[in-house]
């Protein structure tokens, strides 16, 4: 931060990619230049794809990361949200499989005092988007401009939207690069973009949801550590209070996987009807919240007594959806057996992922639709017994010729043997620099 | 090779960015659609930098390699040389300070009985280019088209010519993407860029100057041996008889650095009046070309008897240069002076290359010009005796603004000691398949 005092002076690119490519530190000064030349055009698209590669083998030490994401948060506006009276606290999940938790958590702690002012984004791949799944109710709006945004927030405690063009816009740019490059997983450039952009939004707290498993980014617990490390690192460093809980991806979370499937089961959260692994989750998550936003509430209570899907309902309003209106139901759906009796032991969520995907819940690029109705619902969880024959998975879609692609996806999905996987407790661990 | 057969299958370059990310082996089918697409513009350039730093990290293997240089050469023409009745041999150099050894080894192998046919690059940075030198020459052209180069070659036996458009257009590409991403030192990709030019270019035999030290692109004699091996293992490969030198570059080669400085000193070497280190270096390489021709004949003769330099002033004139004409003279002067009496320990080969470009000799960018008559002039060699005062270097310039500059590069080029630096021999190794 101290680097940004007086221009940057001007480096040749090759230079820096070289510099980072033998393993050399780069300067705040010369990453300030890079991110800024990178946007301006000066330093061209095959040279930051370069240098970006170079990242991915030699990685950024913590100095280097600083500057990185800094650069990033300067490169475009930071909301201010200095003129709420509650106090501001948000939450983000690297993505994983049946992950509606947004949908439930931001109004259960704006139900307990806080706001949450959470930008989201779309679905790319096995993992579904915040935004598709509230798009599945008939009127909601995600793109808010920044005065609306903040409007909301004040009025009803919770925002669910995009984030606009002009935040941390050098981590678009660099994020659709990686996309196409190669160059997604390393761990700085996650937790520089991750962090970039819940810098500028100006959230005070922020807790984050580091997934765990098959259906995760991180399979590895290992390296998912390392991540909510690095990240909550950052975020304490440019004065976020910030934490994270590594939570269990090796199966769906909840039993909806599929936009508006999601929306129906956040509304059975909500109410105190959702499926228990769910709620473990989620309520392990406000109260990491309400914690860093220094509030004493039980969030288990905001649920009982309605007062979290009331918010929830006055949050759906205000961006323009109907909270009542029936959300769209697909026209065919095909059930899976099981295909022995016993106790399910694995039911994989990425696979699972894959099915939803392919069934047309997801996309393969981000330009693509998606289906609002398409899914899958999961008919028992690891640990259930089943028998011989008896229904595991019903699968939803639009169009019939989708589910031959879907079967193929779950072709190694279900696992039934003569035990069950023993209990696994859905949130792993809390990494955080403060109790 | 064998992949040649059928239309490769399409893949998705991010997929192949991963797996070489990753170390994996590319299979011959997917590089070979990786080079294709390239050219094709199917691959992005920021694609392909990605996959070159991924390369530079993971290298390639044998049959990587192989696919890889093979997709280059096939990527374009390739000369047909079949119908000329002498055998065909080629040099080719890694760069060095003072290497003007190709003028007088492509006359001095042709006056033997060989073809030389000779395709050569321009200078980037501090080494020198053979096409710069001899342009240096009043009317000398150095394009050529394929017929009226095969033409002279067959009618003078040696020609040096710009290589064409046609030849390895994949290798014109990824070299200049390459340079503007940090991707240029990687062994792979200059042993595919080099060997794809010269298997494109039709000879029949290949020696191999790779150079080592200061002044070389390769520093260590360890990197220059992995280098050549790997290139005599790709030419032999493709059925191209090759053999490689390794030679020293701690201190220019001859006593001449600069175009039209290079190409006097040559003549002089081709009437027998070179320095000695210079007359060893093409003597070798000489013999080790002629050897591969299977020619049983003396390059020291050639150059006794005037038949290697009337084969020089032949060739220069079928490329409209006039022989006789007088070359391009600097207009200012400035001598670099030893700074104490002893022997001269060190004269550094970079340093005088540096202090050459900026003395106009060189350029850094490949649009920039050159001057014909700037350089530096070496007065006295490591070895040599030397009393404080004496001029050890005579720097040219067509404009005194230039001196600054080079005097600095020349910083800590000099060191002068109580002895000498013993004797090196300018050949280091010899590397080849067959004895």
């Amino acid at each position: 931060m101290t680097e940004a005092a007086g221009p940057a002076p001007a480096y040749a690119a090759v230079d820096l990619i070289r510099a980072k490519r033998d393993g050399a530190d780069l300067t705040g000064d010369e990453i300030r230049w890079l991110i800024g030349a990178y946007l301006s055009g000066e330093v061209a698209e095959e040279q930051m794809s370069a240098m970006l590669m170079a990242v991915y083998f030699r990685g950024l030490d913590a100095a280097e990361l600083r500057g990185w994401t800094s650069a990033m948060v300067d490169s475009g506006e930071r909301l201010d949200l200095g003129g709420l009276t509650r106090p501001t606290v948000d939450k983000h999940s690297t993505g994983g499989v049946g992950d509606k938790v947004s949908l439930i958590l931001a109004p259960l702690v704006a139900a307990c005092g806080a706001a949450v002012p959470q930008l989201s984004g779309r679905g790319l791949g096995h993992t579904g988007g915040t935004l598709d799944k509230l798009e599945s109710i008939p009127g909601w709006r995600a793109a808010l401009p920044p005065a609306e945004m903040i409007a909301i927030l004040r009025r009803v405690g919770c925002v669910i939207s995009a984030a606009g063009p002009g935040l941390a816009p050098a981590d678009r740019r660099l994020y659709a690069l990686r996309d196409v490059t190669g160059t997604v997983e390393s761990i700085p450039l996650i937790a520089s973009s991750i962090m970039s952009k819940k810098i500028a939004e100006g959230t005070g707290a922020l807790v984050l949801d580091v997934k765990v498993g098959s259906g995760a980014f991180m399979r590895e617990e290992a390296d998912a550590r390392v991540l909510a490390q690095t990240m909550v690192t950052l975020g304490e460093e440019q004065g976020v209070r910030t934490s994270a809980l590594l939570t269990r991806m090796d199966t769906p979370l909840g039993r909806a996987v599929g936009n508006a499937l999601e929306v129906e089961e956040a509304v059975a959260a909500l109410a105190g009807q959702g499926p228990p692994d769910l709620a473990e989750v989620v309520l392990a998550l406000a109260r990491e919240m309400l914690a860093l936003a220094g509030i004493e509430a039980d969030p288990a209570a905001a649920l009982a007594d309605g007062s979290a899907l009331a918010r929830y309902r006055d949050m759906i309003a205000a961006q323009g959806g109907d909270p009542d209106a029936p959300l769209p139901v697909a026209p065919h759906t095909r059930a899976v057996a099981a295909p022995a009796t016993g106790f399910l032991v694995r039911l994989d969520a990425r696979a699972v992922g894959d099915a939803a995907w392919r069934l047309g819940a997801g996309r393969a690029r981000k330009e693509d639709p998606v289906s609002a109705a398409a899914g899958v619902l999961c008919l028992a969880k690891p640990g259930d017994w089943v028998e011989e024959e008896q229904p595991l998975l019903e699968l939803r879609a639009d169009d019939e010729s989708r589910f031959g692609a879907a079967l193929a996806a779950l072709g190694n999905a279900i696992e039934i043997g003569p035990e069950g996987p023993g209990e696994l407790a859905p949130v792993i661990d809390r990494i955080g620099m403060r109790q």
